[in-house]
């Protein structure tokens, strides 16, 4: 269902010989009246921006969209010229495909970066699914690139009958190198452009932006959503809103913690907590440090809860606090209190690192921001995986 | 020699019992006068500073010292008013075994986070080691975790008679998780502490600081520098100034470069050079973001020249440019030109990438700003060595 749970919309996926493998590596996700309907997005702050980003963002500036065409196996990043021209291609063959305007298709690529499009394939396989969308599970398995399932969720906005469905591809630490995270999300609800824009902004920097994936900042990071309002519930007032923006956090949310489950080179999938930080903004600051640390990254691998080198971390994270009022606890068991060694049952303390869910909490004792990432570890399949791919 | 290739200073290094294993821990250098002289030092950014840094700072106050005293094996981090207590009773005692004032010794520790201080060790070593000072060789030796190599370097200061040495001990991506680096440097020129320090600032912004390693931020970085004075040769004029600092960051270069190139866990040794960013600031941003990054270390690991890695990493790293303006070369061989992917002999490209050292140049086309940086791979040998530690 996911992405087409909502009514109004249809989707479908193909194999069109992108991936020299011959799998599932195009996706088209459209409304069932080939409409144009409110849609927003959030896509990459990298300066790189892939050509299908750059045609995305230049489509959505009305604010409404017919459909998203998605292909993997090619970034169509760092492409230049022919990579915009390749992925305007791409909106057109859709719109003729499905009897829409170009400007009102979006593009998403995800793959290898450097390499031009395949345009041969893309010029006979639109055509071909457009004529015969197949249903969301085949769309949300065409868009994966090295992730070992597909992932999808839907939510009901609450004190409605609509609902919002999505499917992500997701790279987390599992693949990196073929880059980027992408989601397209539907809904049934009624909403204009700018509320479903805020509330997306804000679902996505409650949930994706706390996942700490290098594909965060990559060339082709996008994540979409289309209202077509058929459900006929309106998003007018202040707790509509609230509910929309939960259900869409509640999806996103999902989304991102599938694609931390899905990470193929990780043994573990720890969340570090930051509570008593000065603001939000500094506790966020503090949690993205841990998480990105090599160092710490390294010492989960290990099942080893090595809190010196998180303190060290939160240290240098531009957060300010005292670093003898820190406590840090591993999956509720605190080793350090006001910044040095406390004392604990190892034992216990050594089960739990064994865990596959590691909960690191950290409380600076500053003020009251909180942040929370989701992280993993790093293993001998991440280099394994990433060591070579071009 | 090294640290004593300057005139005017003792050095010496034993085994006082930090280290479980027995090996050398216990380092001392001093002015053969045990009266105090210039000196200047450079300490970690981190918020979470050791108890040793938090003392050599204090008795760094009036810009003279005596002598340095170092240990390895426990860093004396994340330790309270006990760690400060034992940081101030290392200096003590080792004035009191050399004859000076305890405000006039400085205080080094790396190794573990989070561990008290051994004092039974120390209490017995120091004054056995300050009785005895067995030359510079063994306090190099004394200063290191877990390096292969001692790190030692002497260059003469141009135009002068005077020297300077240095001993280091590092981390780079070699171990990490004994955290830290250390280097104590000696000279003999005759300076006044502010010229002194002004020379050191520059000298480690120019070498240290331009080493990607974890250590840039840990709980212990310090280095050091003592002027005795004793050759005789002035620095007071605007040539000498330069000639002094250009020495310095000679001797650090080549510290840093040895940590480098004894980094254990990697197989490469790499060095990004950005050319033509809008400033050297924006240049070194761009540099590090590079740098620090686990999948341009992954592909360097495979020896996979994935320039579109290169390129993303510079597109998130807040340097401003044209992303279709940037050429990018491995050992001097362009794959990429305009942001896009370059004609080039791909036979010769493979064969560059099998070498040790791999050069990484990119030229942003906005302005003149130059940055390098060097780095190392990301190797399966540096997650064993820093998975478990505590």
């Amino acid at each position: 269902m996911s992405v087409t749970a909502a009514m109004g919309f249809a989707a479908g996926g193909s194999a069109c010989g992108i991936k020299a493998g011959g799998g599932p590596d195009l996706a088209i996700v459209t409304t069932e009246t080939r409409g144009p309907v409110p849609a927003a997005g959030v896509f990459t702050l990298n300066l790189a921006q892939a050509a299908p980003v750059q045609v995305s963002r230049k489509h959505l500036h009305d604010a409404h969209a017919t459909a998203v065409v998605l292909s993997s196996g090619n970034a169509n990043a760092a492409t230049g010229e022919q990579g915009r021209a390749d992925a305007l291609r791409m909106a057109e063959l859709t719109a003729l495909g499905l009897g829409c305007d170009t400007t009102d298709v979006l593009v998403c690529s995800t793959g290898l970066i450097g390499y031009p499009m395949p345009m041969y394939a893309l010029e006979s396989g639109i055509p071909v699914l457009a004529a015969k969308l197949n249903g969301s599970t085949a769309a949300a398995n065409a868009i994966l690139t090295t992730d070992s399932v597909s992932k999808e969720a839907v939510v009901s906005i609450e004190g409605t009958n609509a609902v919002i469905g999505g499917m992500a591809k997701g790279a987390a630490m599992l693949m990196p190198s073929m880059a980027t995270m992408l989601a397209v999300l539907t809904t049934d609800a009624e909403v204009d452009p700018s509320t479903l824009q805020t509330a997306l902004t804000r679902a996505v920097d409650l949930s994706f932006n706390q996942l700490c994936v290098d594909a965060c900042t990559s060339t082709n990071d996008t994540v979409l959503v289309l209202a077509s309002g058929a459900s006929g519930a309106g998003i007018t007032n202040r707790n509509e809103f609230h509910a929309l923006t939960d259900a869409l956090t509640e999806v996103c949310s999902s989304l991102a913690e599938q694609m931390a489950r899905d990470a193929e080179g990780a043994s573990k999938l720890a969340r570090i907590t930051i509570r008593g930080a000065r603001s939000d903004s500094q506790a966020r600051l503090a949690a993205r440090s841990v998480a990105r640390s090599q160092l710490v990254q390294c010492s989960l691998n290990g099942e080893d809860p090595y809190w010196g080198r998180v303190l060290s971390e939160l240290g240098v994270s531009g957060a300010i606090f005292d670093p003898e009022s820190v406590d840090i606890s591993f999956n509720g068991i605190v080793c350090c209190r006001n910044g040095i060694a406390a004392a604990h049952d190892a034992v216990a303390l050594a089960g739990a690192m064994t865990e596959r869910d590691i909960h690191i909490e950290c409380t600076l004792n500053a003020g009251n921001g909180r942040a929370s990432v989701l992280f993993t570890d790093l293993s001998h399949a991440y280099i394994d995986e990433n060591r070579g791919t071009s």
